[in-house]
């Protein structure tokens, strides 16, 4: 089974910070997100910065497009982007419009969406989706568990190229074990350590035992 | 019955556009905001230059906040919004986080929220809501209509305060007459006109005369 990819989420508030991270463990991971934290406080000098850093890299926009889908995406791409992620309560036209400019558009499965409505996702054509524990449902005491797994698994099965995000860290993925996961997307669990690099490896480490 | 407030929008590509525009429309607006477009690009000095420029104006910052509410809007406050968007597909606990630091915060509703979920969030204190026409679906060529009227007024019986938007224009306003909005929302019926200024005089002209 493919290994799946692993993604560094860089949600700093200043991208003075997120460069000084992305300097450590940019290296080692496969794909650098701009996250959505860092975007509205930095803008589009965020994308360019991190996009120049890692010019062979896989650079995510996390704007979590909701409207305006060809300028949103216009702009991501014309900043350095090469992903960008839409919210699942943008209309299909919205969604349409970004994949026109962006093909690699990923959907970030909020509460909105239904299987019903994911179904007319991947009929369109819209087959990368995110699936996650908000930070708000980790800070209010949720985990990874059963339910979840199920989910993604179905999401899987539907034909989508699922990623997961969410409080993921070196013990956690290996619950995922087993599923072609897309991309791991870690955030604090490797921005928030004192020595990035170090834990990047160490999840690439343990993707490759996992799914190697 | 009071008189809507307007607003504009401001979703320029680069915050020296929209500096200008504000220039001139933004001393006879009533609620000046950063939209997510010219968020994503200029970040939160957007948001630090509107709210200087206009320190007696309400602020709003579309950030169409879906995770992390609570550092979402602490940014936007810090760089001086009053007002924060968040989207519908949002979690209860994120609205709710973001909400604890600024209490205005206003639901966008795209395609994600039904009634059940509207009366779960007016039942935990969450009473803005913004409709609209999103702009990829008047891309689409769809209009207002007596559906879209019928939804606000439903909104407006259930207890929230209803901002519309998406495509409204000085012909438009008229046919939310007799419904007490909130605020009306314009952008490019302001902004991209020659003169913001005297479109803008004249959307409050017709406000006061349907309104007054």
């Amino acid at each position: 089974m493919t290994k799946p990819k692993l993604q560094i989420a860089l949600d700093q508030n200043s991208l003075a910070e997120a460069v000084a991270i992305a300097h450590k463990a940019g290296p080692i991971v496969d794909i650098v997100e701009v996250g959505t934290i860092l975007a509205l406080q930095a803008g589009q000098t965020a994308i360019e910065t991190l996009s120049t850093m890692f010019p062979n890299k896989i650079i995510v926009a996390d704007a979590k497009c909701a409207d305006a889908g060809k300028t949103v995406a216009q702009n991501a791409k014309h900043a350095g982007a090469d992903y960008l992620t839409v919210i699942d309560s943008a209309t299909l036209a919205t969604m349409l419009a970004a994949k026109a400019v962006m093909p690699n558009i990923q959907v970030e499965l909020y509460s909105a969406w239904t299987y019903d409505l994911a179904r007319q996702w991947i009929k369109n054509g819209i087959d990368q989706v995110i699936y996650h524990q908000s930070r708000d449902a980790l800070l209010a005491g949720e985990t990874w568990g059963n339910r979840d797994l199920t989910v993604v698994e179905n999401l899987i099965d539907m034909g989508f190229r699922v990623s997961v995000t969410g409080g993921l860290t070196v013990e956690t993925i290996p619950l995922f074990a087993g599923l072609p996961i897309e991309t791991m997307i870690a955030g604090r669990a490797i921005t928030g350590q004192n020595n990035p690099g170090k834990v990047a490896e160490e999840f690439q480490t343990v993707l490759t035992q996992e799914w190697g």
